[in-house]
């Protein structure tokens, strides 16, 4: 296992300690907990967002903490669900007044955590409601669209839900428009390489030097087909078949498009299948806003990326545009 | 070879379409030309920056045209310097009456080709100058601090060059600032794992399955030392201390740090080696101002990571801090 590291059993700590050093203009730590990391300087009054999950996938989850995305992320092992008391330590401190949404992948252990933090927080008064993202369209069929899991695609929904919370909305309606953003957007992944868990110190999943996996989750869950290697073209093309297959895109729709690089993927890679996805929606007569190309929901060092499309209407749009400063998330369009 | 790619042959001109099609509202090309990426809407009367190098280093260099940084960048093949007379169309297109200065790293392609393009466009009455970046420590000794290379500090340089041009000042003032800046701009790597040439199809380098090296290139030109995987709590040790014994840091010094991930290195693990320096740092009594922590000058997907430290007076903490929005570096400081 190559990496740089002090102790497997400190990386989730020490890489929190870190991010919080770094951007402690941003953040900040409820009551000196590592595995609680808040906005600084939170809006009263508003709808507060707040997410969890596992590590091992910056900028998901704590990165996107700051103003006009979450006001606070619990912090797991890696690839493991946070507990669910400190999951209620992030809702109190993030609740002022207005109630609290849980905007987190859908993953068993996430599930019922937040179900019982969000029991436990209820006898405080605070009201929340939970959505869960399922944007990975590999990962289960149409048919059982419920069971997805959340992929990338939680990074728009991030977006969505803390710009609505920033105009003041209500609960409800910041509930409503994240759940219309939902149902707008999907995602779908390839991987070339596996990652190693510090912890476990050994690769995720073996796959032979020439081969792929289609559809595989963030965690190296198994996805629909191991082939050979495709070129960047057939792997635009396929993906965003598989996709517009689960929501159809006609000309004269605007989506944003997400290339997301799972962790040892270059930039210059993940550039060149933009490319073709953007040559195959403008075949399309599909307009393209606010592209994302970068890493944004990794698997630490695997090899591979995700595609996620957005499809917007004017709201979405207006939510995706709005200002945004976190450590990994920086949105300063007027 | 396991890239996402279509050919090797055209893995720098795709990528390259793919990042001008993704940020058109910065970006343009010269007369159409895949290699001269220019920013739109150059400033008029101000100096131009103009940089060019070898592709495989994204975001490093194409990647911070835009305002604020640079207004042009030649792209060539692989590791490998552009032709001197794209270089001479880029500071042409640039130039827009107070001269152009062109900011590249210390490599002799590059070199070279900036003295024929220099050359070239003196004969058009267009006024330059050139500065090299020779940031990487571990390069050549402090006696022959003229032969280093240029790594990940340039992209320091390139922001103070590009924010004192805004501020409209002469050529002559944008050289004496970033030569200053140049001299408290020291950068040292280390290497874990090679990263694969497209056109040449096997790692650059060989390197045990627990060792790694110190002071790589980001070429994987050699290093100065080939040793067992220390902790990443060492490697900051070491690192500090090697740009320290170069450029000395004391009590009440102020400072901007760059952990910089070479391409398949987990940004955990980049906050785990932020995490110590930060400390390191505190314990001097050495303040820090906008730290960068991310991946800033790659090698495509080496494992691996700098640290580059740069030291601040007033002046260019206020360069470092002014505005800048290119598709790599966003700043939206007031």
């Amino acid at each position: 296992m190559k990496k740089i590291i002090n102790t497997p059993a400190d990386f989730v700590n020490e890489a929190v300690e870190g991010i919080v050093a770094a951007h402690s203009n941003q953040l900040e730590l409820y009551k000196g907990d590592i595995r609680v990391v808040l906005a600084k300087n939170r809006k009263k009054g508003k709808v507060g967002i707040v997410t969890a999950g596992g590590s091992g996938h910056l900028p998901v989850f704590l990165g996107y903490v700051g103003q006009g995305m979450l006001d606070g992320c619990t912090v797991g092992n890696v690839f493991a669900s946070p507990s669910a008391s400190k999951m209620a330590d992030t809702i109190r401190a993030c609740d002022s007044g207005a109630g609290v949404l849980c905007l987190f992948g859908n993953y068993s252990g996430d599930g019922l955590n937040f179900d019982m933090a969000c029991d436990e927080v209820d006898f405080d008064g605070i009201e929340t409601r939970k959505v869960k993202v399922r944007d990975d369209v590999a990962s289960s069929p149409k048919e059982t669209a419920e069971l997805r899991r959340g992929v990338a695609g939680m990074v728009y929904a991030f977006k969505v839900a803390g710009a609505a919370a920033e105009e003041m909305r209500s609960l409800e309606e910041v509930v409503a428009v994240v759940e219309k953003a939902l149902a707008n957007i999907r995602s779908m992944g390839i991987a070339l390489a596996p990652c190693v868990i510090p912890e476990v110190g050994k690769p995720s999943f073996v796959i032979g030097d020439d081969e792929m996996e289609w559809g595989m989750g963030i965690h190296g869950e198994p996805g629909i087909e191991r082939s050979k290697i495709k070129t960047a073209d057939e792997i635009a093309e396929r993906i965003l078949d598989t996709i517009c297959a689960d929501m159809p895109l006609v000309g004269g729709d605007t989506v944003s498009v997400m290339v997301n690089g799972l962790g040892a993927t270059s930039l210059e890679e993940l550039y060149i299948v933009y490319r073709k996805l953007s040559a195959l929606l403008k075949d399309k007569g599909v307009e393209v806003f606010m592209p994302h190309v970068g890493e944004f929901a990794t698997s630490m060092e695997m090899a591979g990326l995700s595609v996620t499309i957005m499809k917007l209407d004017d709201e979405l749009k207006t939510l995706l545009r709005a200002p945004a400063s976190t450590p990994f998330y920086t949105n300063h369009n007027k």
